[in-house]
């Protein structure tokens, strides 16, 4: 265990004594946080790094995974932070092939936070709940005085129920999956942006806000042994595909052009100076099929109302392995790496 | 559903457009606010206030319960956060009768606050965790810019296994139960204060702060029938009675001379004003037993470390349903109200 007492930072932690905006970002530093303080502090062994844990209950196995929301503004195209409250939690469930059933909510409140904006969005989680046919069974609510947070934090906590023989997990990514996503990228992370204060421009985006445990069990049904789920929020497509090929130490190779990003997405991230790569989804997922099933569970995706835009972004490789690399239009290759701290704070 | 887009607060959320800290103080303000604001929002109806929920799994019944833990300041004699983030937890989960399986952590960390603070939390988790026998199973960590947090506030969501046959609940208690404390009262609200910002005074006084699991399976092995278990923490002894006596529409009367009250927190309540039934514990429980089975009980709490000043401090009536009395040491009467907002801020 180490002395917290007498502690000094371990360089991977970037050579700061403070908390700064990366570590929260979903990155490199996040992940440093998690290897360097909480795994010791906890006394844990570094275990996957799973959307959600799949743990052994009596009669079966449980799935459990936990999301505080504090995207800033509260209210954006396309949504609010009690959509994705629920949306995202229900789908860190979904993304270990489990079925999402119960879901916990806790409030962090600064005092002076009208109640009409707190009833909108507790109306929003209700509202989405019941559209994910999930059930809101318990929770809190914590008043902080002014000065001490920032209009309504909202921490979900849900709890799924995995079946018989479903085993999905980063590390189970083989070389001859082909990589899929379900539609358009980069398009949450952009709509935020575009109302946060400031920076307010109009590009038309909403975001892609949506459960998407019905899009798996559609996937699921075709029967093809899915590997990998993976919904790329924080960080984007960009930082879940590092972290699946660091896990199962396989590479992943992406051609650009087969990448799908809307255009006003694509201008935005050209003004802001992002890559789309990098930015927030949430209503999107990445799954790892073996290529003879690939077209199969395409197929699948389409029919879905959330998988539209399914397509084959790439393949996973032998070589390089623990290493994404893109070919780009003009036909070199870049590495895409993982983003290091954060590029669009507060996003979710 | 209510029309948030045009709302207007109905008159029991005391006619404020605006959410104040005693809407988080546990007593009748945050009652209000769920039963005017949530449970219209998320289309429930009112279900029993149980500090868990416990529902249908494959195979079971499970157990879940969320707690967002806002304590100011972070450490403080007998504890920190930590130790409240996994205690305070455990001890929900557990006053449903369950066994205590699994947490997870999510964090919202104020930028700037120092990694040395952080870790030192996040090992008190640790060491709380095993010390509680439970498992960390998934985490969170989102960072707020400065300004918008106070440090680190934690939400810990536990699963708990209820064992077939046990059902305890608030609107089990019923006349003829002995209401049993397992100790002192109002440790953890005065070592608080003691070290609150401004409010310094030394009381000698560390929190209670402890899981409470292993000192409930003590008393479920006496085989008396428990019908209510309830940790009193924010709102006190105070707003626990008053929850119970009206989910299970009966009385209870108390002796005021038998409550517990360590010199100490009587002297600094009386310094602050504060009546220590009203005041945080996150080491103690209150039990309703029928009377019959009631020196087992004590009995059995006695045994255990965290139960050795158990006592006997009232009595569940069929007179004045859903009101708490005490009687004096002047031998007179008087209503134990419900609290109605927040008599000592950002205590757990």
């Amino acid at each position: 265990m180490l002395d917290f007492e007498n502690w000094t930072c371990p360089v991977p932690l970037r050579d700061t004594p403070a908390v700064v905006m990366g570590h929260g970002g979903g990155g490199a530093m996040s992940g440093e946080l998690v290897e360097h303080l909480f795994l010791p502090a906890y006394g844990s062994s570094p275990s996957e790094l799973t959307d959600s844990a799949v743990l052994p209950f009596p009669g079966g196995r449980l799935a459990l995974s936990t999301d505080s929301y504090v995207v800033k503004p509260m209210f954006f195209p396309g949504g609010s932070i009690g959509d994705l409250a629920v949306n995202g939690t229900v789908n860190d469930l979904a993304m270990s092939g489990s079925q999402p059933l119960y879901l916990s909510t806790a409030f962090i409140v600064q005092e002076g936070t009208l109640l009409a904006d707190l009833g909108r969005i507790a109306s929003a989680i209700g509202a989405a709940a019941r559209a994910a046919g999930v059930q809101l069974v318990t929770g809190d609510t914590k008043v902080v005085d002014n000065g001490s947070g920032d209009g309504v934090f909202v921490n979900t906590t849900g709890v799924g129920v995995v079946a018989p023989g479903v085993d999905i997990r980063p590390t189970r990514a083989a070389p001859g999956d082909a990589v899929l996503i379900s539609g358009d990228i980069g398009v949450h992370g952009v709509a935020v942006m575009s109302v946060r204060a400031g920076l307010e421009f109009d590009t038309g985006v909403t975001s892609d806000t949506a459960p998407l445990h019905g899009l798996v069990a559609d996937i699921l049904a075709t029967d093809v042994p899915v590997h990998v789920l993976r919904d790329p929020t924080r960080g984007g497509v960009a930082a879940s595909l590092n972290e699946i090929a660091r896990a199962a130490q396989v590479g992943i190779s992406l051609v650009e052009r087969d990448l799908p990003v809307p255009a006003a997405v694509a201008d935005a991230c050209s003004l802001l100076g992002l890559d789309p790569l990098q930015v927030a989804n949430e209503g999107k997922l990445l799954a790892f099929v073996p290529e003879a099933g690939a077209d199969a569970v395409l197929a699948a995706m389409r029919d879905h109302p959330y998988g539209r835009g399914a397509r084959r972004i790439g393949a996973c490789t032998a070589d390089h392995p623990g290493t994404v690399v893109a070919r780009t239009a003009l036909g070199g290759t870049r590495v895409v790496t993982m983003p290091i701290g954060e590029q669009l704070p507060r996003i979710c």
